[in-house]
């Protein structure tokens, strides 16, 4: 399984791939086990422990909605100091009031105990079915079991406890060279599909053994998640149980200074991890063939292009036009006008890829050598450019196309 | 065929449907041909004309890349000035610049001429396929047979003319019992699915023998649209081509006064006339096979009200689960979430037909009866109420189901 499969990834030289997971930095163990919360008998509980204290940055869904992990997290954890993990899934401990706020501080005080942490210092999450309470008994001695499995090999078993509907494997490590010796980065990740405004959960857990600073860890995990989950996420729009995980124990003793290069390429190499499990869940988007990347160009600001690079990318016309082999920019164009609507004529071009198929809101004239063009529909990925000419700002995002497959999944599967 | 199967539309009682079409009103003719647009060889022409001059009104997308036969009719029409439509299928002169613009006119004007009417007095709409420019040889005779083929009982060949993908038959006509006597509303629309997000295009055609003011009618129209098509269209977002047209030829002599009785009672009537065409668009929806009706309440504004609306009708998830009968709330409550993202926790409550799902935002504990439920689910029209407990402002609207067919339909058909 390789984590850099997409055209759309750009790999700093000094950062290489290897095969791993988060356990892949020092200090860190895992475990995934059968806990019995899923009916279909799979791996649904995971723990993750640094074997020292981290600095720790989270990101979570600001859903109105949120589950009770995700509040228990947010609002009764230090944001910078956590160093484990307790996660099921099969039950999302959503929708469940008082009772999943318990629910969720009782896992995480179980995971703590049994993992020699202090309580402070366990995160919680959840993914799976919205309105169900978690089944504590299970959870307790799934956790008990858990502790006693962690191992420095076990982030491929946690990987696979973290997953419902995913299709495709999500996990990777690479190790970035910096001028002070070699650091590792590892992560996992489960969500499959366009994640808005699907409300299909994504959770993500990184670890790396470089010693970093709370702050320092924070600006880069945002900026990290601006160009990967954000941009499939479209608007903003996350589910009940969106959460993104970083530790760093420092583990590998080599600083990443403040304005450093080091810091450049470290930053680049944690949006390339991200980029990475971004692009595998557009490409298991439920049912997905293919993956588009939407570049908005010559918005007369950023909300503009986010708003009409949304409005394109979740278009059922537009997602099932990929579907169907069809290069049809006039649903481009038409769902970009009803996100400006009332405003002046909308002129737009359209290329897919370096076809340009629409120039001044019209058929371009440059009648596209068939055979090109269809080769570009029938590629697993593929480029297209919405040129507003309004003015100079611009948005890219990823989204899958909709499929026969998405509406079986989704209409048989209670999530 | 009746236009009134829908159980959320309620009849005056003075409103009688009968069997009839935009030309069952006095003093309307109207034809429908093939004029050899469709590839399928299928009507894709009309004409309607009325025999004296008439107020009228009309409604276009606001839509940044309308359309050229929008931008003709909404620019360089007098509003409520025209007495006659010419429409084609097949091709949306959408997308088409300038020329687009030049055939849209000069398709006017050539129906003008063989009708006999000021060329002022001629609307003109399109619909299909985007980004071609019209076959105007074919329009050009299309219009002369048109012409000649005008008739009092023309009605349905016209509403056969505008279809597209619609499935289901949109037309019909009622008596209405004013003080002063008899008036008759005919209407055809065409229009499949949920139009937003999925930017198909509706066009609707009302015709009425009442006397009638032109501001009065203006007045109507909207109000009508409010509880009809502008329901079903979610948030405003409209194709390139929506357009409404409403005409008034008062060729019953018989008054409809401001502020009078048979005021109110024919505004009821317009308007359950245009919810009964919308709600065949809906149950005609691309591949749909129910209707949800769904009543937000409790919000703190009507825009929030209609954010959380266009929120939870739009969510693929949503949709999915109503298609495999599953009575899913949790959906509903994640996808208002995220509408409400980033404010204070929601604890909504959410009832299918009579049954209390959800309450203070988690499951009611109520288990209702299992057959009942599945009942419900398996009815082609379930009323779903999603109440946020927020505020006092509400927004109903409704939407259809997300199934293996729309995916077909979408992706083998260019639109």
């Amino acid at each position: 399984m390789h984590l850099f499969t997409s055209k759309f990834i750009d790999l700093p030289e000094q950062v290489t791939e290897m095969p791993g997971s988060i356990t892949t930095p020092a200090g860190y163990s895992a475990a995934g086990i059968a806990a019995g919360i899923k009916a279909s008998g799979k791996e649904d509980l995971g723990m993750l422990v640094s074997s020292s204290p981290c600095v720790s940055s989270t990101l979570f869904t600001t859903n109105a909605a949120a589950a009770a992990p995700v509040c228990v997290c947010r609002d009764e954890r230090q944001p910078g100091g956590m160093r484990g993990v307790v996660v099921n899934s099969g039950s999302a401990n959503a929708a469940t009031g008082e009772r999943g706020m318990e629910d969720a501080r009782r896992m995480a005080a179980l995971a703590a105990s049994a993992a020699g942490t202090d309580e402070g210092e366990m995160a919680v999450a959840s993914t799976g079915v919205i309105g169900v309470p978690l089944p504590m008994d299970l959870i307790e001695a799934g956790i008990a079991r858990s502790a006693e499995g962690l191992s420095e090999n076990g982030g491929g078993d946690f990987a696979r406890a973290i997953q419902t509907t995913d299709r495709i494997e999500k996990q990777g490590a690479v190790a970035v060279e910096l001028s002070g010796g070699t650091v590792h980065i590892g992560a996992c990740a489960k969500g499959a599909g366009m994640i808005a405004p699907a409300m299909a959960t994504m959770l993500c857990f990184i670890t790396t053994d470089a010693v970093m600073g709370a702050d320092q860890l924070e600006v880069m995990l945002k900026d990290a998640a601006g160009v990967s989950f954000n941009a499939i996420s479209v608007d903003g729009d996350m589910s009940t149980n969106d959460s993104v995980f970083l530790f760093a124990n420092g583990a590998s003793g080599v600083a990443v200074d403040e304005g450093s290069a080091d810091r450049q390429l470290f930053s680049r190499a944690l949006a390339a991890v991200c980029r990475g499990l971004a692009m595998k869940m557009v490409a298991d988007g439920e049912g997905a063939t293919k993956t588009i990347e939407l570049k908005v160009t010559g918005a007369q600001t950023a909300e503009e292009a986010a708003k009409v690079a949304a409005a394109v990318a979740t278009s059922s016309l537009v997602r099932t036009a990929f579907y169907g082999r069809d290069a049809n920019w006039g649903r481009l164009i038409a769902s970009a006008g009803a996100a400006l609507a009332g405003g002046p004529a909308l002129k737009a071009s359209v290329a897919f890829e370096d076809v340009l198929l629409a120039k001044d809101g019209q058929a371009s004239g440059d009648v596209p050598d068939g055979d090109r063009l269809q080769r570009i529909m029938e590629s697993p990925e593929i480029a297209v450019e919405l040129a507003l000419h309004r003015g100079s700002e611009e948005c890219t995002i990823y989204f899958s196309d909709l499929t026969h497959d998405y509406v079986t999944l989704n209409a048989e599967y209670t999530t």
